[in-house]
């Protein structure tokens, strides 16, 4: 079984629609290339009761949970704390964390910047040559920021602690078929190879094509004699191009 | 308190990365302008037993439930027998949409095709004359087709029904003030009117303002008096604009 990730997704700003979602693509992608299911996406509001018992319930279920969102120094970047209480453990000034601080603003520091040098006791901090800023991890569970940005830079340097050799592979046939017309053949093959993930996405806008048909797995000879068998099966006046 | 509502997003594409989400930011707003709190949303894969242990939880929680994806006629489209699943009833081939269906399709329709007209039995349709498709829900869900274009044309008909007269108000002020600096201003504000949401949103690109404060309610005056008095206290020459 592949090992399984799950993400909370932290901010009343995203449910309110002010900023719209923009990580869990990129996580999903990423999670992709290692091998790892991205089983679970949770948003909930800033309530610390709220994120503490979904961070429980992920971490429980999961190999790895990202967080995003909630870590800067205003009242409403509770995500620390809340991870600390989920763990039962105290925030403590990580010292590094703190200098890196210092030296950003200067005289110009706050309390309130300094606020974002606490983490949960026992975290660990993953640096790296390319991220001056180390991601807060505590045993299964990575904290990163909301600004996507960020994210994308952070993320890069887990790969390694994360990745175990394996990976998942996907292709994809896009063709004007109707969905309706070839239900049946992709019914059969998913029936054939119940490992793989055969996915079907209708396409409303754009003339290039209209269905993309994709299949996914771990087994990358498997995936291609399932979409090859696919092809084989379709209308040849209807496909645009195989992946 | 306000009504609540949840989401519940169905697809393995968006956890994979290959689909960005595009309907919650939406649903945010639009429940955001009836005057309900979207509490939650959660996305999971194309599996009957998740997709139905996690409505059964959210239709028990909140409100209203919007269900996004999963609608179409091919085998990992299972959202409709999920739901019955759910609510323990069969599924039973709804006369108005087989008639719309054969419509759309004529001497084409395929079974397939029928097997979208299948909705839990006890559901109710809710047409408009505005959208040839009715949305079906049962009890407090609502169940969306994932594709934007088609989610934002099926909500509007559904705003009579989730409106109660209710609303919520925003206001914004952006500046280009550092988080750090103005933390303390916030939290004081914040724990003055715990009924309202004081959101605090840096910026990483742009050059027009570096940090927008949002302030939220469903008292207008209330959020109004707030949003004037942290403009009020904030450095005059950092203040871009009021909303």
């Amino acid at each position: 079984m592949a090992r399984t990730a799950a993400a909370l997704v932290i901010g009343n700003e995203i449910l309110s629609g002010k900023i719209q979602e923009a990580n869990l693509a990129y996580l999903g992608q990423e999670l992709f290339k290692l091998g790892i299911t991205f089983a679970r996406a949770i948003i909930c509001p800033d309530d610390m009761d709220v994120i503490g018992a979904d961070l429980n319930a992920l971490r429980a279920a999961h190999d790895f949970v990202f967080t995003s969102g909630g870590v800067g120094p205003t009242h409403d970047d509770i995500t620390l704390a809340a991870v600390a209480r989920a763990f039962d453990v105290k925030l403590v000034r990580a010292p590094e964390i703190e200098t890196l601080i210092r030296g950003y603003h200067g005289e110009r520091v706050t309390e309130d910047h300094l606020r974002m040098a606490d983490v949960p006791e026992g975290a660990r901090l993953i640096a790296s040559a390319d991220v001056p800023w180390p991601t807060v991890a505590i045993e299964n569970v990575f904290i990163f920021p909301g600004v996507p940005e960020i994210f994308r830079l952070k993320f890069p340097p887990l790969r390694q602690e994360l990745g175990d050799g394996s990976r998942f592979f996907s292709r994809a046939v896009y063709t004007f078929c109707d969905e309706g017309e070839i239900a049946h053949l992709l019914s059969r093959e998913q029936d054939a190879a119940p490992e793989l993930f055969i996915g079907s996405y209708p396409r409303f806008r754009g003339e290039d094509y209209r269905l993309k048909v994709t299949v996914d797995g771990a087994d990358e000879q498997a995936v291609s004699a399932t979409l090859e068998r696919i092809v084989a099966a379709l209308p040849a006046d209807k496909i645009v191009r195989v992946d």
